[in-house]
């Protein structure tokens, strides 16, 4: 019917006779991110739509056993349960999920147990813990294995019923690096809370693990500081806003899957919008970055962190750049004159302060790498280096013993749309740092989800499938996962993958297309798109 | 600290300051589409997070109203419940939604009456209605009461409970056409279901009432039919299905919204998928289009609506285009010669044929136009015009004394990409139609979502809010709409509706973009983009 049909015409019926008998290859295991280790059989088993919990260990009561499993259910179930005929349910291979959790320790913190053991096999009187089992020594290593166990289930069209292929399945899976990252930003397209929701479920199926929220910037501020209520006059409207309350349901449901909420206050460069309630804090009207250091350490300081407190781990995250000096050279203000500083003397005694101040919290401080690069000797030496500017940096840092987080932006921002997925993908936090006490140095990675292109229309596919790249590299075995001809090995999985999130509801864009986000060219498979 | 920031530094300064203090031009009704009567007042109320809902009324006891109000509760109180504290509970104006459904009839057919009565206002010792009232003639009308009551509440950020300014209100709507439809296309590329669902609850934000699901074409057969098994062999992958089951899903979780399921089968031509489960349908492996007349009639009557008979309104849709003729012209089949046929003789006599099936069985034909075009005066009266290939069909249909829906290509097809908004608002199904009768014959409107280039990466972006635009036109009264400065009446209307989608969690783009979902070019408010 459409005008565009008959152009299309003589090309899709080549690719859809082609792609109609198209199957997997048998070859690879479609679980993403790859597990560390992983063996299967032949069987073909089929669950129960009626799957049931049993729990164990002294963590297994948990409400974040109980919700995972029936947030899990329902994607596993998606199709109505009419497909399952009554009758046939006494036949089902598996009817039980048992879920053993060690620990009752709940703490998610950097390095947090992740690491969990899935077994999935026919019923067998001699198995003392048969079927499909999880254990893991906490409640997010046990999410890990409840995702995991998700992509193990597939609606078969034909039975109509979930089917787990090549079983038996015994998997045995941690994460390569603690800190798995995605940075969303807030200040230059607020992000309403439901799109926030969306993108931190869906980070749970790629198994990333740390939200950082990159909360404010110099174009809008929309939290709310109880204490100074004018600051959040510093959002775009009075409907772009986070209340406290806001920020604590956003840490919790972050939490429930098993994800901390890194929430990033940028100072003193990219502050501008503090202004907007606070006048005071510009320099002067017509210089408004960056904030008057005095000022903005009282403020700091003393009260935004208390609105923080709701965030489980809280970093601070200080950033000059080379716009902000600029403007603090041509107007030098009282404050600097007072305390004969210069500029740069005066950035580093803020950076310097903040950290000390967040040390005595029991915060561990994160700072984007301009710090490292103009002053490392006086850093504390648990600043993790958050690298963004380019390939090295980590290598250097933790040569001086600093941790360090892996973000270069020729790789891993996901606002370069240039960047095709196996640039993503090849990108490895350990370049170039071979002795292994350095490499336990770096922490992990973040991918930088910038958004002064991308508001709720277009966020989750310039984040989706990219992020998954990343998220395997950070996850997966580096042996396992860089030799070989990935086109081979990584591509028709992560083809899979980026399918299973559009099953699931996340609009993940084409994995090939020449930029990203970009839409289909022509009607074809998602599975080839 | 991204690199653009520099860039676009100067020019947000000025954005940012100007827009921080924007309000809402009181003078407008920020209500999606345009109500056909209200009236408002000057007073706030505060509406009791725990709302409770009180019903009456023959109809009144349905699940479609206690899921209705459950649903619209979940997007009015969106903020996480701490908000409230309980102690201010006592104190809120509106804690009773009342609402009245007279009629127990829960068909829903074209015209089911959707109209409704809504008010809200102050308790009041002497009205007998008082707070929240909505009352409507069937489920479906009280369901578009509920969908204006939620525009009604916003959230307030200062006293962090829901409210509803400019009370009391007193508003009397119902739609101009009773045909408010969107098309779906998942043969071009495969829709999941979760994904059909947040499109068909998106459709309920802007009270379309028809989902057109274009389930069939040329590129993939994804549904199942029983009887013929091997039909969804055309499917793209065996993962890329529906069951009748998954169709039966789809068409109650839409019911629930009152929204209509019409399913097309785009036969004969558009067709070449059905081939890959039955060659023998095709007229040679060489030919695959149009299919066979004899076979696809044999098959199309007695099977494929059994399937179908899951819809609550299937329409039969025929089909045939240049395309499609030249194939059939280059090839004449056995039939043909047979029957001393041409390919022109023998489209006319399928069409006929299948709507005297459709008629037997009560269902009503709906014809893409060609059918019109080509042979109207052979047509059953009781056939509806589906206009799209350009203006003045409709005005041409009417004449003859057939009811038409208007589609207009120039406007209202959604992969067009370069038609504005106001393009979209602007066109007008009564366009050339001045006798009231012939008006009358008129019975809607509907945006096509082809989707060629539309798979769930994008196709959510590339409805909204366009479809927004030709929802209110399709709702709302002519003169209402259609007079005056749009720019100003409509416009920062259409801006609060996209921004309401987006906190909805549904990815609708930035209004005023050259192209349709293209990403914002800069940092910016919702409300500006």
């Amino acid at each position: 019917m459409n005008m565009k049909s008959s152009l299309t015409l003589l090309l899709t019926i080549c690719t859809f006779l082609l792609y109609s008998s198209a199957e997997l290859d048998g070859s690879l295991t479609y679980i993403w991110p790859l597990p560390e280790k992983s063996s299967s059989g032949n069987d073909t088993l089929s669950v129960d739509p009626e799957l049931s919990l049993a729990v164990g260990g002294k963590g297994g009561d948990s409400s974040i056993i109980k919700d995972g499993f029936g947030r899990y259910k329902k994607i596993i179930f998606k199709h109505s349960s009419k497909s399952y005929p009554v009758n046939k349910r006494s036949v089902f291979d598996i009817g039980i999920l048992k879920i053993v959790v060690l620990s009752d320790n709940e703490e998610l913190q950097l390095g947090a147990d992740e690491s969990y053991f899935l077994l999935v096999e026919k019923r067998n009187g001699q198995s003392i813990i048969g079927e499909a089992y999880i254990e893991a020594n906490t409640v997010y290593g046990a999410l890990r294995g409840l995702e995991t166990f998700s992509q193990l289930c597939a609606f078969d069209y034909e039975t109509k019923t979930v089917q787990i292929y090549k079983a038996p399945w015994y998997i045995v899976d941690k994460p390569r690096f603690a800190y798995r990252g995605l940075l969303l930003d807030t200040s230059r397209h607020y992000l309403p809370i439901n799109v926030i929701k969306q993108i931190i479920e869906s980070m749970s199926y790629a198994k990333l693990n740390v939200l950082h929220w990159h909360i404010i910037d110099e174009q809008s501020f929309p939290l709310e500081v109880p204490s100074y209520p004018n600051l959040w006059k510093g959002s775009y409207t009075k409907w772009e806003r986070y209340t406290v309350e806001d920020a604590y349901d956003i840490v919790n449901f972050a939490k429930m899957r098993g994800i901390n909420v890194m929430a990033e206050v940028d100072i003193p460069g990219h502050a501008e919008s503090w202004g907007a309630g606070y006048p005071d804090l510009w320099p002067s009207p017509s210089c408004r970055e960056p904030l008057d250091v005095a000022k903005i350490l009282l403020l700091i300081l003393l009260e935004l962190y208390i609105a923080c407190e709701a965030m489980i781990m809280v970093a601070m995250l200080a950033n000059g750049n080379c716009q902000s000096a600029r403007y603090l050279r041509m107007k030098k203000g009282a404050w600097l004159l007072d305390h004969n500083m210069t500029t740069k003397d005066a950035y580093q005694y803020f950076v310097l302060r903040a950290q000390e101040i967040a040390i005595s919290k029991g915060w561990t401080p994160v700072n984007w790498e301009e710090t490292f690069n103009t002053f490392a000797s006086k850093l504390n030496p648990r600043t993790i280096v958050h690298n963004w500017l380019g390939g090295g940096v980590c290598a250097k840092a933790v040569a001086k013993g600093f941790r360090c987080i892996f973000s270069n932006q020729g790789f891993w921002y996901l606002d370069h749309l240039d960047v095709p997925w196996d640039d993503v993908y090849k990108a490895e936090p350990l370049e170039g740092i071979n002795d292994t006490s350095m490499q336990d140095l770096v922490i992990g990675g973040e991918v930088c989800m910038w958004a002064e292109t991308a508001d709720t229309s277009v966020v989750q596919q310039t984040i989706w499938p990219r992020a998954a790249a990343a998220a395997e590299r950070m996850w997966s075995k580096r042996e396992a996962i860089s030799s070989g001809n990935i086109t081979l090995t990584a591509l028709p999985r992560l083809h899979y993958f980026r399918c299973l999130l559009n099953r699931r509801g996340v609009p993940a864009a084409p994995v090939t297309n020449d930029y990203a986000r970009q839409p289909p060219t022509g009607p074809a498979s998602c599975y080839e798109q």
